[in-house]
């Protein structure tokens, strides 16, 4: 349902500069592509060049962001923060999708399952023995929830998250599909020729607000829990170990590894295909890089780069170096030329 | 059922030398193991030797290869294309598995779903509202297909590959089991100590003749698409992040990470395990070798290795170079020694 | 159910020394939080200062094993093998989760599936025509199992795992929920601006005793077999794809990709995040270190590390040379400085 630039602008504390507050808004486009009848946002003087050419009819922008030539038909929405006003346009003009209060005849239930209010579960979702889902939660097609397990408020798990037994999840976490919560930790002892499993008997313990990509691992403790502190966020096809101490908002991103038993202090990032060896500690803030391998404890605050990871600085003046070793090799040829005529000549 | 090595040779094209054309042929096989019964190929003069002691009954080869001292019980079958007819062969002797147009009781269809003709449907199986699912398409047990939905003409679904909402998926379309389409891409906004949910209301577009491995995730736009173009090719357990637009006849291998927002033109490889920073253009044709890791645009036709990826040549030599470094280190030591000899004699 | 500490030493082969013999057992900790009515076990010195503040009622420990000033209230549970003791204490303590001789009603049967005695099967799972399962072997809920699968006895399959069409396997395995044994392999041939697919008509064995990591994906053969040998573990999120023979006992960490047509022999260890590229054997017992990428045979007993990888030791070597590189290049500019200042005096 379209609605009126003015309407929009008010939803989102911004103030209208030139255009036309009655003109409707559809939809939210990128500023490469935004098209009349869409709202934008340009935040970033990298893409400010767009705006020239936009026909989109609105743009959210910050107060301070100097934009010259403008196109007649696009409205400036000038706010304090564009970004959020504009994830808030974003949300009203695209809603996402509800699911209504609603038990799928094809659910599921073994005993003793409590629910909460309002809640959504659909159908061939599977519900263990004693688990607990608790209000506004949504449990989508297909999803398994293991033994004793107990999900918080206004929760959503996408279809076919598996949640093995006992694992805990808090209020508003959402899981996506295919990821797999609980699974027995990477454990074994080599005794007479074999790997002998080590009972992997704890759990996994996910805090509020966290959000787990899809096709995510995330083991259970041998013993004790393996936890994703508030507000954490994992993307997909990552691999969390068991016993692994995840603090609060954190971020990993895809494809990245952390072994076992280890701790991520808050406000760590971990970026793309990075991996972290067992037991070791990446300290509160620090960036881990993309693809890099961390085999020791990183410092509160530090960047690392590269396998294995070394301090940004250090990291990109080695592959600088790095670069100009093949034309040193043959300096130093030279060089040792050199010495031998001034030898010869000694 | 097996049918005689004449009548494979007609099917496939090809010219019978040596052997007896009326031998029985029930299967295919590798050129090291084929037994009596088998038909092989070689094409690889690695594997030439192996023809030799073959007890293979007849074997696909080029005009052109040369080889030599046949056993007298093998057939060769000369051809033009001995991959193609080999096949051909494969196809013809291992015949696929038929899914017979039923929809079974167990699915679960939502309001205002369209089928098209001869569809099979698999126990356990959710379509969501509006969806579309085009003739000769198969979605096979407890795959899950969102609202809104299509799925174009001779699909085939693999049991619980999940197809988030709003997705548009082509012709001759496979994907296999575990794949995630469309889940959220990974995007947040840090406010007031926390990490707010940039909305994810684009979608993925899957053009024709694509295969989607096992386990593979390819995320929604956040606004507007995710593309992947005809054709093209992903092995299992890849990411592919918001945004990205992959183009045709692209080759990914497994375990490769796309960050997102990226353009990855036509025909280009991302080998293994290999990942891409977001905003990044990899050219037509380009090749990112396995495990490395671009940060920047790769032009059209390159070869890249390392992380940070580096032309291949270029790459080659600091390898090289660094295998050298060690000795370099007391090279350099010794020289420093005979100049400082020589600066005082000097 | 607890038990006492009398009983948990006779079931585990261990011998108290000091604390109350009749004190109650009631479940198992690591070393680091053990509580009273704990047990827990010390095999690493580097743990043993732990030992000193513990308020847990036992712990497990090597007869050869030195511990100073223990508190009054810890029983020393001394053994020949405190590893293996402490695995039939956790296994007693925290017993594993029965699942009861029963198949699910919405459980579907394809024709001609053939079960064992005393099978678990859940709610929908699909089990495909012509599919055997064997004695005491569970197949949780959602499990797929395509047509002609063979699984022997005492096998456990995790919610949502597939198993596609024609896969074996053996007794004692289990396989985590999302892994997805014998999807097709990764084989194209480019012809007339397309990839034609190669029928990947192989399957998939799986021997004894093996374990499956979630969201794992082990590619059918194109022809003939994808082959686990007896006893190997493999965890999550590994990507092994067609052809590959896998040794006994191997060892595969999370994030691991390997190519195709591999050979890893016995005892191999390939760990996090490691890659290998397609055709390479990897010796017996060799070790593939975090993160490298192997694109040549390695011998048996080698350790590797890096990409390309090397021998650990020639890696480390360089590795520690790259860091004295940027210090290197400075040196030689002053060499030369000096050299030059000689050639002028000369």
């Amino acid at each position: 349902m379209p609605i009126t630039l003015k309407e929009l602008a008010d939803y989102c504390n911004a103030r209208i500069a030139g255009g036309d507050a009655s003109a409707l808004i559809h939809s939210a486009a990128d500023i490469k592509c935004a098209q009349a009848g869409q709202v934008t946002q340009l935040t970033n003087s990298k893409y400010a060049h767009h705006i020239k050419n936009s026909s989109a009819t609105a743009c959210f922008i910050a107060e301070s962001f100097a934009v010259e030539k403008i196109p007649e038909t696009l409205a400036l929405l000038v706010c304090a923060d564009p970004e959020m006003s504009f994830i808030k346009a974003v949300e009203l003009l695209h809603p996402a999708r509800v699911y209504k209060n609603q038990i799928a005849p094809q659910a599921v239930f073994e005993n003793n399952v409590k629910l909460g209010n309002d809640i959504y579960i659909g159908p061939y979702a599977v519900i263990g023995e004693n688990a607990s889902i608790g209000d506004l939660s949504q449990i989508l097609a297909g999803v398994y929830i293991g033994r004793n397990v107990k999900i918080g408020k206004y929760c959503r798990i996408h279809p076919y998250a598996v949640i093995y037994d006992d694992v805990e999840i808090g209020n508003h976490v959402i899981i996506h599909s295919g990821a797999i919560i609980g699974a027995d930790g990477f454990g074994y002892k080599f005794r007479n020729d074999r790997h002998v499993k080590v009972p992997q008997v704890g759990n996994v313990i996910i805090e509020d607000h966290v959000e787990v990509g899809a096709n995510t691992c995330i083991d259970r403790g041998a013993l004790g829990s393996t936890r994703i502190g508030v507000g954490s966020k994992i993307d997909n096809l990552v691999q969390i170990g068991h016993n692994n101490q995840i603090g609060k908002n954190v971020i990993m991103c895809g494809l990245t590894g952390v072994s076992g038993s280890c701790t991520i202090e808050d406000y760590a990032i971990l970026a793309g295909s990075s991996g972290i060896a067992d037991h070791v500690k990446i300290g509160s803030g620090a960036v881990v890089m993309a693809r890099s391998g961390v085999a020791g404890d990183i410092q509160a605050g530090m960047q690392v780069f590269g396998s294995p990871a070394k301090d940004k600085k250090t990291a990109y003046k080695e592959q600088i170096a790095i670069s100009k070793l093949p034309e040193l090799l043959k300096t130093v040829k030279m060089l040792e030329e050199r010495i031998r005529k001034l030898e010869i000549d000694d």
